[in-house]
């Protein structure tokens, strides 16, 4: 069953994290684990110093400087099939510095976003189509 | 804690799905949930008549069959941060017929996709580069 437009974004907002999928030269495509949160009709994700990583300098915002296209997949899977939804929402990535809001979005998903240097800049989706879909 | 290629494995073999992306030429990326097995140093993943969706024409097909470069992401997402994992497989992807082989792996995830005509094809991953993380 297709979900409708309002609903894919209720799930969203409810949502806690979900994969990023970007485009890489050589590779094609590429595809991480990603925190994020529904700041009006965009998403937030953080580029943080919270969860370890190999450095902030990541692939993801390689990709998304050389193309901004990207698609954000939030699903449930459940060995009940019956139980299974996905929310695909497809986008323009932008790197931006994390303003008072996009912390404060963050917040309601973790209070550690709010720590002083936590999120050293964020990746903000501006949608250009979503689609959903549950069992 | 990067995971090495045996590690990166091993937890492949126990997980029951991930999500694949694929190159689509206006979209530029999209990404899918899906069910796979390992078979021998690939992966499979079934186009089945059991989960339900409008048709067994799929995107992803089209996709692969238009550029064969993939990932397949499985994730391990929990809000304690310590707990989480990830692995990346980087692929070539083909459509194949189902064979014995293909089945028997697939049955291992779900006896169902034994049944007569679950399985209308599969989607043959061979792996370029396998990465993986564990916090």
């Amino acid at each position: 069953m297709t979900l409708g437009e309002t609903a894919c974004w209720a799930r969203l907002a409810e949502a806690r994290h979900g994969v990023l999928a970007t485009l890489h030269g050589r590779r094609g495509v590429d595809a991480v684990p990603i925190v994020f949160a529904v700041l009006g009709s965009a998403i937030v994700i953080p580029i943080d110093t919270l969860k370890a990583k190999r450095s902030t300098r990541l692939q993801r915002v390689a990709n998304i400087e050389a193309d901004e296209r990207c698609v954000l997949l939030v699903e449930h899977y459940d060995d009940d099939w019956a139980q299974l939804w996905w929310v695909r929402l497809h986008a323009r990535a932008k790197l931006c510095a994390p303003d008072a809001a996009a912390l404060d979005a963050l917040a309601t998903r973790d209070e550690r976003y709010r720590e002083p240097g936590a999120v050293v800049a964020t990746i903000e989706l501006a949608p250009t189509e979503i689609t959903g879909w549950m069992a």
